[in-house]
């Protein structure tokens, strides 16, 4: 049961050590700072107490007391634990450790993989982060604070085989504002692989959109059944290494995954209504979307400016993205008109021109929002210019507030910019750094929802 | 002469006031705290003195006396003051204010353009940002550095049709890290065009790259003939916006450009040379790279990474993009398999594990790029891990000073790895988020080079 992994109400750590360079030290503390509200049980044979809490010499002293162990132990000691933790009545396992089939020590790990089976105990790993969950606190990931960011809780499950990958992009996620709801490397995926994950996942009430990085599938045809039905709940989003025959023997030299063709994977994700992304970029780009505004339902889009260069090069990426601009009614443009002044274009692109003030764009998003010609709007918003200041912000917020019609903000700058664009995204709204981010999400938000209304 | 614009000996400033909010006030103040050396006089016929300077009346009073005289005063009063610089001898103009062609007020700058011919003043504008130059220190930059952060000096010669474009860039480029030569924004065009500007900085030593936001080209003949010139000698790298049909209408209730449908426009550079980006963020990873690293001599890359994730990925983007995974020499391998603990993968990529440590990375980078069949270097530094320190930029620095190949580097994450990027960046070697950005940039400067080699 992966609840007692995601959800303990008690965790041992064993390799939990006084000396702060040890994994064993940092998954601890991770645990006893970062908030986690159930018992924490440090087991190390030769000290009493770490970290202010009592240490157990084994876990055989804790019978039925652990809900999920921790193992950061040397990988001959593993089979060890693992045994002593099966008799303890242990039901959830995290193995940290490495040093198993990646490095040829394929029998070590078959040894692990049998006694895991035999007591019933639901694994991440060997080799592996393992997991960070920002609601439950279950935090295994050993690396600090200053090297590797923790995001805030939010809608997006991601699944990665790679450790380093997932790591990188976790760190990069919480400076950027996304909000994760479970973050999960998996590594050899011993006992618990992606398709056991994906099944997880789509119950899983806090996760609204499920982000992968893959390098091969396990069990393809359950992989392939599991994601058509996940996929018409909530979206996935993959992002698949090793597509060329040279990256595929890449990934062989990495997790020894068979990668597979790129024309026969890219096929299997367009038949589950998998959406496919093909940089790290895209992939969260994609994801903050899926997670924090509703799906266009139509491909009709509204742009909002205030540089007209940008509402051109905004107008060329969404034709090239088999998008439209949204043709507003009558009826808006008069009311437009009568309140702009007469510089302002009042057309698709809509220029509200360099001198906008934070009230021309209230006036624009909350009017063009409610024609029934337009669904979905991409705000520019260029920080530079003495009219906008940080209200057009709630402005933003309002407007999207108002409707279940999807906005998204594209803006460039430095410093200033980019502090705005924190707020609104730490608020759900995706704000992109280039128009052209900004289309392909739409566009892709627009596909997976005509693919699942079609379907039906 | 573009000289009078861009390295002046002396400026007045007309419109200057000592009203903080007033477009004048800014430029002014720009001038006397931004460094610039030569004279500084502030014309305004109301008050005697302004920020510690002297007031003149009008620039009749300074006959002979300056070279470069901005402009800052509402459009209906532009044709008099020009004709008081044309009397004064003043050779030199950028006309900030806007109200002229692009709002139908077609007759006011016929008006300015006969007068500017009538006394030859080489003038950038009308209804521009104008000038920012961090060598001379010429900066008509209106907008207050917390909004529009100012870059540091380099090689990139950035010309812009938009204003907005242009300043939403240039703050970006700042918080970057990237150098800048010359930034122009110079809106209607009325005298000086992009195929003056280019032809300029054809000859302008601290140019190095030239980067082009463009709607439309005025004289397409001279355009094409000067281009093909200058990408013999420095590359140009240019954004067309208008594309699209719909791309097309939208730029001419812009800036009244004629687009051009996109085929003619992406023929037209490919025969003249110039890098074609599809979107801003490209526009700068590749005029950074062609701005500070070498060309890459063939198209064997060698990937070094410390996450095999990140390798098989950059893996497929370069098969992607035309590029080739070098085979390094069996000494090569030799070298490095006696120096690296047995489960690092000397191959391409190169994966030196998780736990490897900067000096590693020397190795690696030190004897790969010695390598007769390397081309070029993709170094993916993840910061995550314990061993990576920020002596591994120190490191990089040297590997490329020891060579004349290109070497980039692929960085994801947040705080402490966005200020080691910075680290690099500001030291000339180019940093991606992703390594498909990466390996584009790679592939773009293979074929300018290759295309020059084979014109010769």
């Amino acid at each position: 049961m992966l609840k007692n992994i995601f959800e303990p109400k008690s965790v041992a750590i064993v390799g939990a050590s006084r000396d702060p360079a040890k994994i064993g030290h940092a998954i601890l503390r991770n645990f006893v700072d970062g908030g986690f509200e159930g018992e924490i049980y440090p087991i190390n044979p030769n000290v009493d107490e770490i970290l202010g809490l009592r240490a157990y010499k084994s876990i055989s002293e804790l019978k039925g007391m652990v809900d999920l162990v921790v193992i950061a132990v040397p990988a001959p000691i593993v089979p060890k634990i693992v045994e002593e933790a099966g008799k303890a009545d242990v039901k959830g396992a995290i193995i940290i450790t490495g040093g198993f089939s990646e490095v040829g020590n394929k029998e070590l790990e078959d040894q692990v993989k049998k006694l895991l089976k035999k007591y019933g105990i639901t694994t991440i790993g060997v080799n592996c982060l393992g997991v960070f969950d920002p609601s439950s606190r279950v935090d295994t990931l050993f690396l600090p604070y200053y090297k590797l960011e923790r995001p805030r809780a939010g809608g997006i499950g991601f699944i990665t085989q790679s450790g380093a990958i997932g790591s990188a992009v976790l760190d990069w996620a919480a400076t950027q504002g996304f909000g994760v709801s479970k973050f999960i490397s998996y590594g050899n995926a011993t006992d618990i692989d992606e398709t056991d994950l994906l099944e997880y996942l789509e119950k899983d009430k806090k996760t609204k959109v499920i982000v992968m990085y893959l390098e091969g599938v396990k069990r393809g045809k359950e992989f392939m059944a599991i994601a058509k039905k996940v996929t018409k709940k909530k979206p996935i989003i993959v992002i698949k290494a090793g597509k060329s025959a040279r990256g595929a023997k890449a990934v062989q030299s990495h997790t020894g995954s068979l990668a597979g063709s790129a024309e026969v994977y890219s096929a299997v994700f367009k038949q589950c209504n998998i959406v496919e992304a093909e940089t790290i970029e895209e992939l969260f780009d994609f994801a903050r979307a899926f997670d924090s505004i509703p799906l266009p339902k139509g491909k009709k889009v509204q742009i909002i400016t205030n540089g007209g260069g940008m509402g051109v090069l905004c107008t060329d990426s969404l034709i090239e993205n088999n998008l439209e601009l949204a043709d507003i009614s009558k009826e808006t443009k008069n009311i437009l008109k009568e309140k702009f002044p007469p510089h302002v274009v009042v057309a698709n692109p809509m220029d509200l021109i360099g001198d906008a003030d934070v009230s021309r764009y209230e006036m624009a998003l909350n009017t063009t929002i409610k024609d029934p010609n337009v669904d979905a709007i991409i705000a520019i918003i260029l920080y530079q210019t003495v009219g906008i200041q940080s209200g057009v912000v709630d402005i933003v917020l309002r407007a999207a507030d108002s409707s279940n019609k999807p906005i998204v903000v594209v803006s460039s700058g430095g410093a200033y910019t980019e502090t705005h664009m924190r707020m609104l995204e730490m608020s759900g709204i995706p704000s992109y750094p280039s128009v052209s981010r900004a289309t392909k999400t739409i566009a892709k938000m627009y596909d997976y929802s005509m693919k699942n209304a079609t379907d039906e």
